[in-house]
């Protein structure tokens, strides 16, 4: 992870360059009705240090890419088929939510770790393409991350979150394994 | 907040890189039990292009410092009051929660932009410092993110990173207003 | 193009992170057979400081998006539909050529401002979509900078340039209006 | 020293985010009357890549934290207890002292690299915690840098940089082992 | 590559920071008339991390230093005997060329990744010294690239690039070895 | 001094990056026996965010660039005539002089804001070529910055720091105006 240089020059070859699969829709077939595909330095050796990162979305109608964040990484998306509904929240104080609903051929930019999501509004399958402004991005799905870690975050102190009663808390815990 | 020379070398002053007001507890009189109280470039102009801050937490006994990101920033915190229990979320695919409980005098590291809280876990008041390397780090609560964004993130979105009906969701995000 | 806080939070809204017109194919009716549609800071102002911008790139059949740089970027590329063979040059000592012909769904990687180029070797039309690391990347026709600059390069350092005699270099420069 | 992965995540523990040993002051019973205890990537491995690391400061009445630099960070100091006389020097030509006198709970900035100073100008023991950006600031006592390197800097540079004798010189290295 | 740590501070010595061989003329004696001798991490381990080289630029009368670019830095020209013609294009959609005739103890900047040439335009030989932000810059000389490269970029792309027929970009490929 | 853009690219024009003014030695007839001369971003606007900068430094025999620090730099040094004596010293806790002398031709680096400084220990005048990775390096001459700053540094603070009697101090401060 440090370094183009790790590989010699002289040995390195196009398919390090290289990534094949994304020339078919992700499988939706789940509860959020959506997949992720992601093109990082984890698939592309050459991506290293060259700081860019890719992802395909694909959405079921109804499907959502759950509020998350990208700890090391901005995002641009191109919506390629379909319509998404797309929003980031802002910091505080505002907690803005800034939202759009996007047609084919039109962009979004998420900015750097804010929590962000998006939706499938359309009647047929969506596919998005995004660019992110790290080889390694890393995602964080925040609503997973406080109710279904594992080991679990003290009920009390995902009650306090929620602004509600500990048997809340724990009841949503329980939906996450 | 571009450039440290958008002020004449000439006219700099002492004043430009002081802060007062952390001689007093943040008042935790509140449903949260916490407090934090920043010192950013917002409160010094001389932090400008110098990539750090911090921040001085104040938690009663049982006070909580919900799960939260700063989008630009990595946080080394230490304890100097008290016994704080802290923990950060990996990413995915693992989820992990890396946890610790602090007595004063300890310190621990929470990665760039990753979910984490702190709770006092003893039963007098806890006070901890943190240091942030941006002079402008962002904080976004990220359960309030999700549930509590003016406007709101449509329930359906918020129903599916909950895996649990709208009717829960729509509960959840009537306590935040 | 300093800094997202250039805007005030509060009069932020979706439209500054927000692009329309990738939705119908570029123009591919000129000598080149190719068209690049950009997203970047000029046409995203929510771009600025996010450091990430994409373009859309349509052949048609033979066109070629001659060899060029961006010299602020590195890019990765997806071929969204068609068949493109890309490739890059190596740095001095090797200058090596590194290529590969891609189908729909495959991607590759062009390392920071190295001079790198696409065709469309299909019957049909090519369609790819590219990610790279900065809002504002620049784009740079190696081959119309030497020889189509204005006012142009002097005919002497051209033709040593191509190791070829000074009247080969002044028809070459005649092309380039 | 290079990047957070060279530790699988699935074998990263609590231990490696953590540090102990800040809890009791520094032993200030030494000629400058000052200690300082470091919370850098050499105390907690997690902080590798993070950017950030802190310093407890301890003075005894009077007791001196020499001028001194940080080559690759700048530093944010809050007082939490006693009273602090701070100060830096400028770059050239201005070259001025930008200082001020600091009670508990108010913090000053020390830009990237310049020279800084800290004494207890308080009747009581004085405590200090800082933020820097890098997790591997560095530290170089200016004074004995210059007058006491292993081995020495030639009499003669010293000399003119204190404008002075070659005596003046050698006697003033003379102090330093 | 990858950290001025990789070797233990306390075996560092200084021929790790030192480099010699500048000291006589780089032999011009080639078709260009043109030599550079560079000094880069290459040549000194302890430049690592350091982000700047430097290189030594001899030009007999009419030598050229045909057009390139550093893909990963900036470039600063000291003029330090005889008169260099210098210039760099700027990026899409300008194509300006940027032009100077430089005499002895003039300097001039080529910016990050763009393309630029530099001519000995006097009567005797004309040496020039360059500063470049990066320890290792690269260099690639952009016709060379697009004629020469192995193996060969394809004819069909030349020509589009060249705006000429297969024949010409033929011819021009040929006398690259 | 925040962005290339600031100047908009159809008005730029070949002055913004020349410099003249290194064709005649600096007037080294002074007490030092030295002088820098600088290209920065003050000489050249369109150094602008470029990230380098040079300096020409005259030495006579004798001649010293003292001990001096730049906050936001690495330097490398090219000796063009003459011979200098180089040196910097490393942080805690080694605190190392890592020197070497240099004759015509010979390169050393000074690592990023390092106490460091260049001594003529030939019997002619020298001349050194330095390139700096930052287009607004800053200089601070450390001796000057304790003893000679305005305000002074207060004569407790540099006693203890020489380790030496207040008297002394004064005395070295008193030849400072």
């Amino acid at each position: 992870m440090n370094g183009f240089a790790c590989k010699p020059p002289e040995s390195v070859k196009a398919d390090d360059f290289t990534f094949r699969g994304l020339n078919k829709p992700g499988d939706t077939n789940n509860t959020a009705g959506f997949k992720a595909t992601l093109v990082t330095v984890n698939q592309i050796p050459g991506l290293n240090t060259q700081g860019v990162s890719m992802v395909r979305l694909d959405f079921a109608p109804g499907g959502v890419n759950a509020p998350h964040i990208h700890p090391r990484a901005s995002e641009l998306l191109i919506v390629m088929e379909g319509t998404l509904e797309v929003g980031f929240v802002t910091t505080l104080p505002e907690t803005k939510l800034i939202t759009k609903v996007l047609q084919a051929g039109e962009a979004f930019v998420f900015p750097q770790a804010l929590t962000h999501y998006q939706r499938n509004v359309g009647k047929e399958a969506a596919v998005g393409i995004a660019a992110l402004d790290s080889q390694n991005p890393g995602t964080q799905p925040v609503v997973a991350a406080v109710l279904g870690s594992c080991p679990k975050i003290p009920v009390e102190v995902v009650a306090k979150a929620l602004q509600a009663d500990d048997s809340v808390a724990t009841q949503l815990q329980s939906k996450f394994k």
